[in-house]
């Protein structure tokens, strides 16, 4: 199974399906293939091991794989049956799919009579696969809030300027983690104010070979000269505020990881709503005092009622800190 | 030397006089006495090491002390003469004494035909005596300004409540430090609002050994059953907001580390005079929102005006983050 979660890491991190790695082994032992997903569309793990060997060469073998083997026909055809067809004899697994469509795939294979054992490196394999999970369980993106800041909690100096608080390392970092993600999302604020281009891009500026879907929210109309509509990927507009039915939506066309950009009615929207899965805080070592604040107000009265996080990481970057927190 | 700056470190981190260490050596390198100073009142460290010798035993012997020698009467008499009576040879020290009062020490050394070596270990010498130098320098107190926050910059949720935004760690580690500093300054409004004590305790609640001297500035009367009245060491009011007076006042007082405690107007006024030597910011887990800032108007309009500062250390501490910065 370790095996099989170092095949699965092979896998792009970003897109709608999860990182599946799958070893192929005979009843002594012996490896006979490994395989692993390459991203939507393609061959998931278990089909890709077994098409590396001859026809009949998976028989009364086990098949040894990071997630439950999926149940259902999208782009593909569902892993459970080609383990069936292909004679396998035992499918061992790490973590049960949490898929609405795609779970069942064990059950499946049981009534075929095939021996199946779940759970096996399960904390392992779940850490690995957790934000994929999150979103699969969640039915929406997993989420994550970036903002940069003051130390005293300013995303810009009072008369709007903020280029630069941090530091050239930090928005490196930021354009890497872009890079990561499926969608960059920001507010219609943020796009008339600052006129992001919203790519992922190396410190020459080139763009990276990842590029998120760019997404606007907000009711107000972006200039057809804007840089984020020369984006590589055609941009998302959603007039609305309902962030719950914007991310259901992304779910919809695959989108699984959001990163959410700003600006401050945007952050502090997602907060009050309770639905982001990870804060990145850049803290630049600077002060601005002022009112342009990089998060507003997220429905906090009282101290009983303060957002507790946990921090997971704080690192420097150059000058700068980066805070990596997630809700309670 | 660097024997004379592990005596020096016996000495207490408060008080007006710095650190200092001293070791008289024979002729041939033997070491004769050793003395450090152990605060303001108490023998100067050539004259602790003097005193343990026989009179006439220092004659022809080598002085080796972290801090030129002083030339002033205080509430003890000055070291260099101390030194050219018992008949000291040759004098070497580390970092000369940037005060307006006590320098000169070389020069009358020199004068009375003693053979005077400056600079030895300087750098070193000076980083452990920093924050005194700097403060001799000024003429003022070495302030460090503290304060505690959300991750988006906020003292207290909206409607006031702040108890507590900071976990026991964090608020011990204040306590700590409260206790090494001479003086801890609140504004008129934090002593209505919060009441506080403004001692120095343990974890128990009971008095540490070190209580630093409580200051109130501002404009408004606190009242008489205010808790800080019934602090060990009787407060001090200053009804102005002429914050370098204030220093100066203090300094004259002996004061030479001032922790300023809060709240948000008297932190953002201290910062915009630019009165700030050393930031602790407290970072809390948490997001609160709202209008209730650590920090307010500082005086900076533009990014081009950012306070910028540079990070010495981020530590956690518990569930928080201490971020320790100096201005750049």
């Amino acid at each position: 199974m370790r095996r099989a979660l170092e095949l699965a890491a092979n896998g792009p991190a970003t897109g709608p399906n999860p990182r599946v790695g799958c070893v192929i082994l005979a009843a002594d032992g012996e490896v006979l293939a490994e395989g692993w997903h390459r991203g939507a569309g393609t061959a998931h793990a278990e089909v890709d091991a077994l098409s590396r060997l001859p026809r009949g060469g998976a028989r009364g073998a086990t098949a040894v794989v990071t997630l439950e083997p999926c149940n259902h026909t999208g782009r593909t055809g569902p892993c459970a049956l080609a383990l069936i067809e292909a004679g396998i004899a035992r499918v061992v697994y790490a973590v049960t799919d949490p898929g609405h469509e795609s779970s069942g795939g064990a059950d499946r294979l049981r009534a075929h009579g095939i021996d199946v054992l779940g759970g096996i490196l399960e904390a392992e394999v779940s850490g690995f696969l957790a934000d994929w999970l999150r979103a699969a369980r969640l039915g929406r993106p997993f989420v994550t809030l970036k903002w940069a800041s003051s130390l005293d909690g300013r995303a810009a100096a009072d008369d709007g300027t903020s280029r630069w608080i941090t530091g050239p390392e930090a928005r490196q970092d930021v354009h890497r983690r872009r890079a990561a993600a499926d969608a960059i999302v920001v507010g219609t604020g943020t796009a008339l104010a600052d006129d992001p281009a919203l790519t992922a891009r190396d410190a020459a500026g080139a763009l990276l070979p990842g590029q998120p879907l760019p997404v606007v929210i907000g009711g107000r109309g972006i200039p057809a000269d804007a840089l984020l509509r020369s984006h590589p990927r055609a941009p998302l507009f959603f007039a609305t505020h309902d962030l719950t039915a914007v991310l259901a939506d992304l779910h919809g066309r695959g989108i699984r990881h959001a990163f959410i950009e700003g600006g401050p009615t945007l952050a502090s929207a997602f907060v009050a709503a309770g639905l982001v899965d990870e804060y990145l805080v850049y803290l630049a070592p600077a002060l601005l005092g002022g009112g342009r604040l990089a998060l507003g107000d997220i429905g906090v009265t009282g101290i009983d009622g303060q957002c507790r996080l946990t921090i997971e990481h704080c690192d420097r970057l150059g000058e700068d800190l980066l805070i990596v927190a997630r809700p309670r």
